[in-house]
């Protein structure tokens, strides 16, 4: 079984529910604006996570589907308001919404995915009572996605932050969404109890592997390599997993190092290469990847109350992709 | 009846619910962002209309509070990402969230209000079938919000819009508002069908009687104290009814004057005068307070088929008072 083939099996045919429902509409620079991301690819994981919980609870596809748009339209909403918040200038090779279009349209942009979310959502076949609770779900999920979006932004500008909190602000912004992904998915495919319940525990653990794993390659660079996003890292102070645990392990004069140069916009290049050189003194760039394999392996643990599949296989494989892609 | 008096009962009423809503979260940042403006008063205007709607039916009002929370948090949601779109400082009488949060954390806030009115929807006690068709005409009004305040950003650079397109865009940006509060609070208040629809062209008609009366208000004053308001609406070319009026009424060399002067970011205090006695050459001003007094008189008629009562009267002075206020 090729997990990419897999993923991309599911994606394709998302995608084409997606152009279905994510259809022009008037004005047109509005809705231009608002299909610009989500039309523009991206691995659909959410959704394809969405589709295997469904199909490793032996349940049809087809009815997870609206909670698929909804979860990738979210997802893009998101995207479009950070990206303005961060003043990112790109975002899938192409130019943010906010350069396209300006940041006024795509402000109301990201508005309209989040309204569109929810009308996707509104095409579950299910029975009410199910509806009701699976759409409260995506409501707490994108409560705590805003809240960990404020925190990261927080953290940028605090010094010291325990890994409890980071833990914490990954949480919110990436893994709660792998987790509802993951347990809605099953609760549609008619999951039982234990099922959907090992199942956003699931998501949870793969949300934390990916995002540790992010940050973890980031930073694993040779370091005549050092790229752009390393240095700006660390010259915005981003509070990263091996930042944090580095702030948190150094003593004497490396701890007043790294609290020197660590978000510090001026910081040259020789001072990039010194910290990136100190991370390693801590262990912090190992220590980040070990963590990253626990939650994978917690990620794994969930899936053995489910008797052998294809979707759990794809479910296995997913978690080890989190911890060994390299882009 | 006092109308300011029957208003007031209900948006204090209103309020201790919202109080009650509306809490503190962490971060507190951004909960203060949030709540800034929702707990900084105003007319709730909406919440009003969604309860008298419900007593005009002889509903028990305590069965909207849901909805009445959910359509100020969306208002807010609105203002706040409209106070960032439109660079404005204040409203009211505060500093906007942006001004005194930041535009980052504002934007946040917007989002977490959107999603906070979901949450308070979910609180409807109906029927599930009742709860998600009426959650539904919530989730495509805001659709509408959306797409009449990017056509509202449109028209600023366009330089003929028709009469229909002005009515199409305020009718989205400000009466489907209107339109659904008045229907919903009907809806959950038990009325029929027959009920819910005069309604719903109660809130439509009494929202654009509200948009074009703001439009004259604004306009309506005394030459010598022509405020800055008008020479701001009249150097941003922004379409109130009067501008569009005037602009397809106007002809020869008048036509060619306000083509030069609207819109021109540089016009000269002289220019703004000349421009508005054009508008009282072409009548405009008075056609404004004439299609405003039509309005009125439709959200009037539909209320023929209720039987007396203070609800209904509250809804006839709601009517004329959307005509004849002075701020």
């Amino acid at each position: 079984m090729d997990l990419k083939q897999e993923l991309k099996k599911r994606a394709d045919f998302f995608n084409q529910q997606l152009e279905k429902f994510l259809k022009n509409g008037q004005p047109d620079t509005l809705y231009n604006a608002a299909r610009h991301l989500p039309l523009a690819g991206g691995k659909r994981l959410r959704p394809c996570l969405a589709m295997i919980s469904c199909e490793v609870v032996k349940g049809d596809i087809t009815r997870v589907i609206p909670l698929s748009i909804a979860l990738e339209l979210i997802h893009n909403f998101t995207l479009v308001h950070d990206d303005i918040m961060d003043k990112s200038k790109l975002r899938r090779n192409l130019p943010a919404v906010h350069m396209k279009y300006g940041e006024p349209t795509a402000i109301i942009a990201g508005d309209l995915l989040f309204t569109k979310a929810f009308e996707a959502i509104h095409g579950t076949q299910d029975d009410l009572s199910i509806f009701k609770n699976v759409e409260y779900g995506l409501i707490d999920c994108i409560r705590e996605i805003c809240e960990g979006q404020q925190l990261d932004m927080e953290f940028e500008q605090r010094q010291i932050i325990s890994e409890d909190e980071y833990i914490e602000m990954i949480l919110k912004k990436t893994a709660v969404f792998f987790m509802y992904a993951a347990e809605a998915g099953a609760i549609l495919g008619g999951g039982n109890k234990e099922q959907t319940q090992a199942l956003n525990e699931y998501g949870k653990n793969l949300g934390l592997a990916f995002q540790i794993h992010d940050d973890y390659l980031d930073m694993h660079s040779d370091e005549k390599t050092l790229g752009k996003d390393i240095g700006n890292d660390i010259r915005n102070g981003k509070k990263t997993l091996i930042a944090v645990h580095s702030l948190n392990n150094s003593q004497g004069d490396d701890k007043k190092t790294i609290k020197e140069i660590f978000g510090n916009k001026k910081a040259t290049e020789q001072q990039i290469k010194q910290i990136y050189s100190l991370f390693n003194t801590t262990g912090s760039i190992e220590y980040a990847k070990k963590t990253a394999d626990k939650y994978c392996n917690k990620a794994k643990e969930q899936l053995e109350i489910f008797p052998d599949s294809d979707a759990k296989q794809i479910l296995l494989q997913l978690a080890e992709y989190s911890i060994k892609r390299e882009k």
